[in-house]
């Protein structure tokens, strides 16, 4: 299983069906280069247009329409010293009443500390001085090819995955994503230093990467994206509102646990009653994410 | 400052301006049964009718509108062996189209070990077996009377607390009520043994309790009901959709924020966007809960 | 069949069990005054508290719960010169981004003259100087006391009708109200002049008026309200967000439809796929409110 | 200005850039034949694929990005016997407790009777059996191509247009939409010879046609579909939930007012709030669609 160094010469703005810039086997794995949100290079150099320029697509072989893509986030590593964000808070998250007295909204910088594994507001009032939340890489923007020869827009997600901004896409993590054509082609991008849950300013801290991810398929159907830690499997629902998101990943794990663990929708609901956990993933995007979790300590394996 | 013992004999099934059971002192400490949500008491015997009878209100000296009641949840103790649940997943979390495959809605009983720590459902399927959750109490619904005269159903939720099914509502929280009314008529009940995120089958263990805790009036105005722990402030919205109550949820911190932390709009953003958290309370009831949570760790008192 | 004539001497400003100021029988007419929104009287006298105040409750012989309330409504005069409005459009109709650019809320007054059936802002821009729309006076908020014990602002509205801010609530239109206490308790008041659909600035033209309605009891049971023109058949939904308010008032009518002119669930989609018709009553209160229509011409009593 | 007669030989399932079909002139008139929602055309053989195949894409002379195209429907003729909708209600208007009682999905035929301009549903039940609403022909799905390299599913909307399956799109309406290519790229299709408002069935009548359209371009930008028709002017929305449809709508009509009629945001809030109309288009597609309605009687250009 090879081990692919990718630098990207273009970019994309919409998950679709384009040509590849690399065909990789299925089990390889891929360090590729990202630039921010609003295509800045590792040189803070304006390499591609807004919103979201991802790198790829990747053909991986053997990936047919019905299949799943697994990646398995290995290493995401900043390859700048700086990220930015917005302020304040994204009208999508405020009560209308609330946003007559919403401050206009600016670009500020942070500062990546690798060495420390921290992140810091340059310029920060004094109420933030000490504000150093850790360094916490995730991708904000990854998926493939949708079915139906759409090309969807990186600014918005659906079952084809695309701007989740959801934090638990890490190192650690796999995600999976139903395939709907040969090849899958997959692209990421849109690396965050850091963001809390909802990507509540409308960002995470927007830099480059350098991002290794190992890409296998599964010759298993699924109907929204999927994820496996160490500890938990979780489901992905991206719609508005919230509540349809949720739906859809909430139906999503009651279909998994079922397939997997042997838990028909009775049994599933008495153990996702008791344990189920929600993650609001971004409540910013066109399409809101919704992640449902259970641990796996409470499941067998049928 | 006084401990009460309060068994009661009248049960509502709404939050208003109701004729008080006890008036106690700004401080004091209540030991209350409750009956669980269908209105079993600790003998299984039906007391009060549904949904979610109430017990109170407690009339607490020195509450008066615009003042806030602190409720310090000191310990839930079921007073039976056996809760209830329904199955499968509520109509609220399924995508529509799964609802077609929806088995029939069963009540289900789960034994409740208080010496290990656990609950077990009764008759559990075979791939259930090794299924034993930790006990971990929580109270449904609670609140105060709201404003305006109104007297609103414990099937629901509003600013002034009411049927939340948060389950971070447990022993180590304390929670804060917006007061309307004089003396801020505090009811609490509809106590679980268990439950996750998002009261997805519509109910967590439905048990009887005797609830421990402890009423303070704050000087202070707040709109959205809040919340703290050791670790955490939490704010609570309660609206539908869900994203309407994490609107309110996440503009009540920036409020919060504001008073007490020093951070104006654009800081509070900063810092929320990088280290908040969401849960859902519930997206079962009329009214869904959202909670805002933001860590100690990361603030310093103004 | 009596008619009576009533004014009030106190109002409600929520619609639940409380001391009826008239006994009436069934089939008897009412002639009441109603205050406008903020309690200002046909002298605009400030003589009753926000929000909405209501005149009554009448309590209604032989009307039980389970049964329906029908109010027919005769005429609605208004008994001031003036009425008056909110502008800009409402938090809830905008774009959030537009809200931005919102001007500052401002009331305004406009003149009612009976005589030409029109109104006209007063002190109008030059641009509307020529705008006389029809004096079209409808009832904001009306309805019956609701179920549970349940005491709710006149702010919002629910199965118990309430505010619902629907023009076509109006002369020639019969509402109907599920009956929930004996008597049924019914209340009005909170009449607007004019009105278009969604009462997208929050307001319609709020004013004082002698509102005339018949009241009858029906021997059936309906879940939601319903009306009736010489035209049409309607349905109400209250909730929020808009897609559920939608879903109340389209399930209700596909019941009316099965109940009284023979078409099942099946037949019922065929009718009304093709000739319902929506509309949106308002769009700015806690609940929002859709109305249902299907035109007589393509109905036969079964 | 020429008369094109376009008869297909490809069909596209996303309005995106693709190789036009035919160059026309602005201010040229298309006579373009269209299949129904499944790919049947006039002889009913199967010569697309779902969902709702596109006659398209028609580039049109001078069309550049920021400009607006202006679409009048001239003529919407039926070019077969018979067309097809589902039954029952779709899920997305049902309460979700009513959809465990809703029966099987089944596709019914209904007759058209192009001499009578009536639609009879074939062995219809004896409930039914009178029941001959309008021939009323509309445009289900047309619209440009997107922004930013997108190629959005026929099965959804946007501010491109699409799939809006509005009843109001008929003879007599122009339909205006935003340019975000050269040339436009128009595309037409999913003609119904029949619907309610919603499209609540999922359908109205499926079925193929002959559609005249005039084609023009304006120098003028706008951010959502606009509509003309010789009464009234109509913004479009197409978004979930219905709110955020209604929102686009609305703040689109304020600007409309704005632009052309000398309205500021105040005097266009006092004028819709009074006359203003709301359509639901539809409330099936994975993109709900309100229209706003103003009458133009209340209107003078500025």
């Amino acid at each position: 299983m090879a081990r692919h160094i990718f630098r990207p010469t273009r970019y994309h703005n919409t998950l679709g069906t384009a040509e590849p810039c690399l065909r990789i086997a299925d089990g390889d794995t891929l360090v590729a280069e990202t630039v921010d949100a609003s295509g800045l290079d590792a040189n803070e150099v304006a390499v591609a247009a807004r919103p979201n320029p991802m790198t790829g697509p990747f053909f991986v072989e053997g990936a047919e329409p019905g299949d799943t893509l697994a990646v398995e986030i290995i290493r995401l590593t900043p390859n700048r010293r700086t990220g930015w964000t917005y302020s304040p808070l994204a009208l999508t998250v405020l009560d209308p009443a609330a946003i007559l007295d919403r401050p206009k909204q600016e670009r500020a910088i942070w500062e990546i500390n690798a060495n420390e594994g921290t992140v810091r507001l340059r310029d920060a009032p004094a109420a933030l001085a000490g504000f150093t939340p850790p360094l916490a890489p995730m991708i904000g923007c990854f998926g493939v090819a949708p079915a139906g020869g759409e090309a969807i827009s990186t600014a918005t997600s659906g079952a084809h995955g695309g701007n989740m901004d959801y934090r638990r896409f890490a190192p650690g993590t796999t995600a999976w994503f139903p395939v709907s054509v040969p090849g899958a082609l997959f692209y990421l991008g849109d690396g965050h230093a850091a963001q809390g849950d909802g990507e509540i300013t409308g960002t995470g801290i927007e830099t480059s990467f350098e991002m290794e991810v190992r890409l296998s398929v599964l010759k298993r159907r699924i109907t929204w994206p999927r994820a496996e830690t160490a500890e938990e499997i979780i489901t992905i629902g991206n719609a508005r509102p919230l509540d349809q998101a949720l739906q859809h990943a909430t139906t999503e794990m009651q279909r998994w646990l079922g397939e997997d663990y042997g838990l028909d929708a009775r049994a599933a609901s008495h153990l996702m009653g008791m344990v189920v956990r929600y993650d609001v993933g971004n409540v910013f995007n066109p399409a809101y994410t919704v992640a449902c979790r259970v641990a796996k300590k409470w499941l067998t394996k049928a």
